[in-house]
């Protein structure tokens, strides 16, 4: 069972499908679908597209080139040669079940073959397949190219090994693996939306609120805080410090409270769906499908990059994926030491449309942290109480860079001391174009005493010999410069 | 009823009543606070503090001078003199009643009276009211500092205008006020919440999940939706380009299968609370209270700063919060024009403690920005083609400042041309230190034809006012120079 996995097929290639086909093939995977459906090409095409362009914003890191992508004629076709099939085929148990099995009977005996199912049970949907030890649900959620979350659960007949092997491909491919350990219909997240989503129909159904206020309920409340610690850890913080033994012998006596609906759901008559159809367009008035669906992908984007830094819920996941991708990145070239390089997230975009002017100065910050790595300024210096600082930067703009754009950062030692580093950085488009420099004087601090001082002697040496390889180049006319008019 | 509200009485400082009390104190309305419990007024201080902390983060604007805090030995003293009233009682209907009635019978007339009940009636807690026209619940969300949700609903006896009253007080504070117009239990907020709260106590009394599984699935995956679309507008768009009836026929019929409990809740036997309480303390073993309660903040914080950029959800409600709160400060100071001012947030902070060298940078463009805006160059010379790019910056750092301390940015205008402008920006620190300058060169450009040409007449005339002012001004003495060794 421990083949790499290198090819994926994906069986049908809807929103959840198209999906996954664009979260492998961003991640260097080939991959093959498999859908009928006489639009499925042009429909997956394009949400690889926006997935390209959503996955470059977000992460930091370099992605590998993208896998190939092909579209086969029948089921067989598209799983002979794969690692990994991936179904996503209608909510329909007996659907399921006859398409499993067919893709049992073509794949390779070693491939592993995971359902998107929502909630139906791995051992029942897995009934007619002659090897289920290799089958698993995987059940991610939309947009899958960014939400980390994916729930793993085997079925009765599943191998252990299965479930292992799944959990190491999805975290590799920067998501959060959720292993359900009991077989249970709906598994645990879709339990808990279905709860909400079914509260909320009850809303809507009985005229206390439209799908816009049930909506803003949400988001500017308690679904600002569900984004990182999700419901027990809020309320155990909201039971004070006696933790939640105490928050239960508060809010305990609410659960006898008829506070929710509880029961069956509402009967989806045409009258209530012409009712939930009118509310929703009306909410998406001002949107086209496209731009909302953009708009998304950018709030989630700017929530699990306001997270990282946090070291928190899915800000870890990212910043796990990064490292993985700059392990697998080939090695950066020698002279000038190429040290920083991304694509130009939204978050960074300015009302031209430009990369902000300050980002420009970020980047370099990236570039100089990467320098100092190398020259042994690492966290045990910094624990010993000496850090390098930037006490002068001269920053020229040159040119432009737009969103999604690539760019690659370059650093020039111009001349060291034993206290100072004199720097000089290039920003290239990475269609070539120069965008700006910056030149800087770098101070070697005691920050204890908050004084300059001689860095130790093994960061200076690591410096002496970068410098050396610098020495002859030559010094940009820029450098030394002075600001003026005329 | 229209007197300005400047006076608020908190009725019950518990983790709900203290939020409302920080959140009025940084707002600058002064608040008097009426609890029983002998640790009351400590932690109430306490979350104040807190709450000073966090809001100075999130907002870059500059707060009102904070209201004064005081602690009244009785109910009647505390609502004498207050314009308005917050009762934050426990969450039990008779108590609720006694207090209002007793809040009824000391408060002004002219007062508006707020229950922060989670679900309760306002008909029923207001029965024994004999003014309970001023009435109305104004349900807020924990921490009530930060999250902007506050649900509105009034009784059968509520005036309207105390409710448009509510509002137009509760969006100043930088709240969301979501209008719950037919009184229910549970409102609308509640209902979804406890939906989604008693399907999590069936899974970890079941076994199905631990709790810590169970927030694994909400913050990994819809959780990060929830926080800025709420469910029925993420939900139209898994329905693809047909919108909401198109996923009502997909997913219609999963209603019918069994994926909730929907039905009572668990009894909370001592044995069902025991493995609650061990696994919500295993969840949370490598956090003090205090520590994570900061990290819920500082995610928070993170999650709407990152909102704001995308002008969505809570971005939204922020950004108009940061607008009021620039509209009530005093006006800037003549020369050199104090442009930009603020706190280090959580995120410009770096491994040393100290605000992110390119913040310094962001800052100036801030001033920049604001320098811009004065001589005309907005949204309409923008839409017209026009901006002014930096082309060149000179920044010296010459002091540090650390998180949650001020700063104010002043701006000098050096020389200007028809096309040019060359600045000189200081940075301070709110103890009058330093902190760095920066020198820029401005470019006027043509952004459609992409090059330089001159400004239009009535932005040179506007810079010249200002540059004519700062001509007796002496130029810094670093203006102009290089950066060098030796």
């Amino acid at each position: 069972m421990s083949r790499p996995i290198r090819h994926c097929a994906v069986i049908g290639g809807g929103v959840i499908g198209g999906g996954w086909a664009a979260r492998f093939l961003l991640n260097g995977l080939d991959v093959t679908v498999f859908d009928p459906h006489p639009e499925a090409e042009r429909r997956l095409r394009e949400m690889v597209a926006l997935a390209g362009r959503a996955m470059r914003k977000l992460v930091s890191a370099p992605l590998p080139p993208e896998g190939t992508l092909r579209f086969a004629g029948s089921l067989a076709d598209a799983v002979a040669e794969a690692d990994l099939i991936q179904e996503s085929a209608p909510e329909v148990e007996g659907v399921k079940q006859r398409i499993l099995a067919e893709i049992d009977r073509h794949a390779r005996p070693d491939a592993l073959v995971c359902s998107s199912t929502s909630g139906l049970l791995p051992t029942r949907i897995s009934a007619e397949m002659t090897h289920p030890e290799r089958f698993l649900v995987a059940h991610p959620f939309n947009p899958v190219y960014l939400l980390p979350l994916v729930e793993l659960c085997g079925g009765e007949r599943t191998a252990p090994v299965a479930i292992e092997r799944a959990k190491d491909l999805f975290a590799r491919i920067g998501m959060h693996p959720l292993h359900v350990k009991r077989e249970i219909d709906g598994f645990i997240a879709d339990r808990l939306l279905e709860a909400l989503w079914r509260e909320a129909l009850w809303l809507v159904h009985d005229g206390v609120a439209t799908v816009a206020e049930v909506d803003d309920a949400i988001r500017f409340g308690a679904g600002l805080r569900w984004a990182f610690m999700g419901t027990f850890q809020i309320y155990r913080l909201a039971g004070g410090e006696a933790g939640m033994r105490h928050f239960m012998a508060q809010f305990g006596p609410a659960l006898k409270l008829p506070w929710t609906k509880l029961m069956d759901v509402p009967e989806l008559t045409d009258d209530f769906l012409d009712v939930l159809a009118a509310q929703s367009d009306d909410q998406a008035r001002d949107w086209g499908f496209r731009a909302l669906e953009a708009k998304r992908d950018d709030c989630l984007i700017g929530i699990m990059r306001a997270l990282k830094p946090q070291c928190f819920g899915a800000g870890n996941t990212l910043a796990a994926y990064e490292a993985t991708l700059r392990e697998a990145a080939p090695p950066v070239a020698a002279e000038p030491l190429r040290l920083y390089e991304g694509k130009v997230p939204s978050d960074w975009v300015d009302y031209n449309g430009h990369m902000n002017e300050s980002r420009y100065l970020e980047i370099f910050g990236y570039a100089t942290d990467a320098l100092l790595a190398r020259i042994g300024m690492d966290a045990a210096m910094l624990a010993r109480g000496f850090s390098f600082y930037t006490v002068e930067t001269h920053l020229r703009h040159l040119d432009e860079i737009r969103l999604g754009e690539g760019y690659v950062a370059s650093t020039q030692i111009i001349a060291h001391d034993a206290k100072r580093i004199h720097l000089f950085h290039r920003l290239h488009h990475e269609d070539g174009r120069l965008l700006a420099t910056a030149e800087q004087m770098m101070l070697h601090v005691d920050t204890g005493r908050h004084r300059a001082c001689e860095a130790a002697v093994e960061v200076q040496s690591a410096l002496a010999v970068l410098a050396a390889a610098h020495r002859g180049m030559a010094v940009p006319p820029e450098a030394g410069r002075g600001i003026g008019i005329k």
